[in-house]
């Protein structure tokens, strides 16, 4: 680990100088790498995938027991040449983008002269934990490259010998450019991640990326500044007067689109004088969503047989086709659920009175608050920032969808003509 | 705690939903009542000071032990009226200032005709843990206050009857104004603080201003994201074509101005060609600075008579007219020596050389790097940020001196008008 993290701190100042167009020409030759070791690439993932079916102990590349993973777990860690062309596509997009360091956000002159700038600076080095998508791998190396920072990736346990295919391809495109390997480290035990979360020192940013397990062990053992990507509880609430086709689309696409993604809905909130609740429920039933209700909703509708929610049951991210669907009196009433049950995500309102979403929009303690329009779109992608760095959960330095300018820091320069202070 | 913790957070949504003319009349009135209840506070000040001078284990209000404090400690635990009364200043300055919340500080459309808008906002629940200076309590107190956050302070033990006759003139004013007392929350004692740290689903931020061993408590132990005041091993490195005046000017400010504070200079570093390095030294002992110089330098001034440092001597942060001297052979070592040894806080250059300059501006990785500078500027009121909540020496979202703009975060505000998303 020490040898590791002093690698690191020497290629830090290396990584950091180097100019936007040399880092472009890297990220470029990357990708085509990725497009000619293709098939060393596929062959490891293909070792993975089998290791993820019928785990081995014979395989002693990797002695962490694996333990068979389940079909949607399978499909992420399946690579397939389609999804290695994305995988370069996205680091010349990255390669694309304006250069996030350098910028000169803010310059005054102060009392005396002194001129300040405040610009824009890599963090240094960034430490990623994540599970068992092996595009992370090359997207996170991308990212924090073109930011000139260094990174030290943690994959899932599942994907070892992709992530290793993957990285050595990395590694050899930056020695053919005479840069250190250690501009992008990879550790692979747990054992390692524990005594790296102590490393102060040497890390500036810890990053975790999965499940609320992954969150809370970080959380719990980092000495370093993390940012959380963790889970998203979104609401969808329709007021009494919620145009009822702009209600009905927002809410199946907000919770139908894609359920398993972190910017999907888990509760639908309706205002108890909203006209077509009803018709809504049967609508996303025809939908094969599956309604959990609240007492109220399974009261007033019992003709629809709706299965009765418990009150834990709004803290739950299904990550499924399942939707919580809750009567309000109020727009606070709606106000005080989502601050309470939600996890500050993104919550959208469907409505035409123009006070009640100025009130939603200022009241709502989320990273995301929406009028008329579906949570899907809390997304770096969808927002235009060009790259997907991951959306944070935490309030500070980075709230909501991330893009590339979170991965920096700033200093102040100053420029002086031999001022003193007077105390 | 569960209590307190409550209390706050009701308090967050009325606090951060008031206006900056109310906010300001407010923190009026609390400078107002400082000037009314002197007295008062006073006589709390009164009886720390006896504890410190002479702790009773019969003073039965502060049960914790207290050590005989140093005469140092002493003159910032007093409080005289002249002191009071710049706290009621400070107070009126901090109602003065522009709002941090509320500002649009990006905004655009996206591709299918969001408008997105990114708006400051309360961070929400701030602790603050701080020593023996009772004015920190005001101050910090108004400062979360005007920016529409909770404060949960932490005084240190030996001004508790001071802070406890400070929160009882700023909980009057709250009240008459018909706020909630726990909009400025108080505890005082360890054990409080170490399961307060452990609150992340409350607290949204832990600012620890002190020593090196509650810097490093804090770290260790919070959950929730600390941004840290440590300590300031700052620089001033003369190039050897540094101008002799300004160099000697600038050094005797930077380490004799005010040396007990984190933005004064702990060692100097000067090019083997400079030419007055002797001179410069009998300056120096002249004014009292002790010198600790590199074996090079005491070689080559024998006849000074110069005490050889340590090599871990570059870590210290003396607070005193202390003065680590080494010599360098090039503006690459000197780099290489601030970035190993410093604290990332502040550091100068003094040269007339422009590439010399751009080069330590852009290779030092610290929060204020100067050329022609004293390193004493690295300061909020001296930036002209017009109030201090402390210096940073943490990259993430705050670095270097603070305005009251690092007490918020963000939120995104988005309009839409039935947009859904298409993946």
């Amino acid at each position: 680990m020490k040898t590791l993290l002093n690698e690191a701190q020497m290629a830090k100042s290396i990584i950091a100088s180097l100019s936007d167009s040399l880092r472009n020409e890297v990220l470029n030759a990357m990708a085509e790498a990725f497009r000619a070791n293709k098939n060393d690439i596929l062959e490891a993932n293909k070792l993975d995938l089998q290791n993820a079916t019928s785990p081995k102990s014979t395989d002693k590349a990797n002695t962490t027991q694996i333990t068979p993973l389940s079909k949607p777990m399978l499909e992420r860690l399946k690579l397939d040449s389609k999804k290695i062309d994305l995988m370069a596509v996205s680091l010349k997009e990255i390669a694309s983008l304006k250069s996030p360091i350098g910028k000169i956000t803010e310059g005054w002159e102060n009392y005396n002269g002194l001129k300040i700038q405040k610009i824009s600076v890599p963090l240094g080095v960034i430490a990623i934990i994540y599970e068992s998508r092996p595009n992370v791998t090359s997207d996170t190396a991308g990212l924090c490259f073109k930011s000139g920072n260094i990174c030290i990736l943690k994959g899932g346990k599942e994907a070892l010998h992709s992530n290793k295919a993957i990285l050595k391809v990395l590694h050899n495109v930056l020695e053919s450019f005479s840069l250190p390997k250690s501009a992008i480290c990879f550790i692979d035990s747990r054992e390692e991640t524990e005594s790296l979360l102590k490393e102060d020192k040497f890390i500036d940013l810890v990053i975790p990326r999965g499940g609320e397990g992954l969150i809370n062990f970080v959380v719990k053992n980092s000495t370093i500044p993390v940012i959380k990507h963790d889970k998203g509880v979104c609401h969808l609430y329709l007021h009494k007067d919620a145009p009822k086709d702009m209600a009905f689309q927002i809410a199946l696409n907000a919770k139908k689109d894609k359920p398993q993604v972190c910017n999907s809905i888990e509760t639908l909130l309706v205002h108890k004088d909203f006209v077509a609740t009803k018709d809504l429920i049967e609508v996303l039933k025809e939908n094969e969503i599956k309604i959990l209700a609240c007492e109220k909703i399974a009261n007033k509708f019992s003709a629809l047989n709706l299965e009765v929610l418990k009150e834990e049951d709004f803290y739950n991210e299904y990550g499924d086709n399942i939707l919580n669907i809750a009567l309000v009196d109020s727009l606070r009433d709606a106000i005080l659920h989502i601050n309470k049950f939600g996890s500050h995500h993104s919550d959208s309102i469907i409505t035409e009175d123009y006070s009640t979403a100025q009130t939603f929009l200022n009241e709502i303690d989320s990273a995301c608050v929406y009028v008329n329009a579906s949570t899907r779109f809390s997304d770096g992608g969808e927002f235009g920032f060009g790259a997907e760095v991951g959306i944070s959960t935490s309030k500070i330095h980075a709230r909501g969808p991330m893009g590339i300018d979170s991965l920096t820091t700033y200093k102040y320069q100053i420029y002086g003509n031999g001022q003193i202070r007077k105390s």
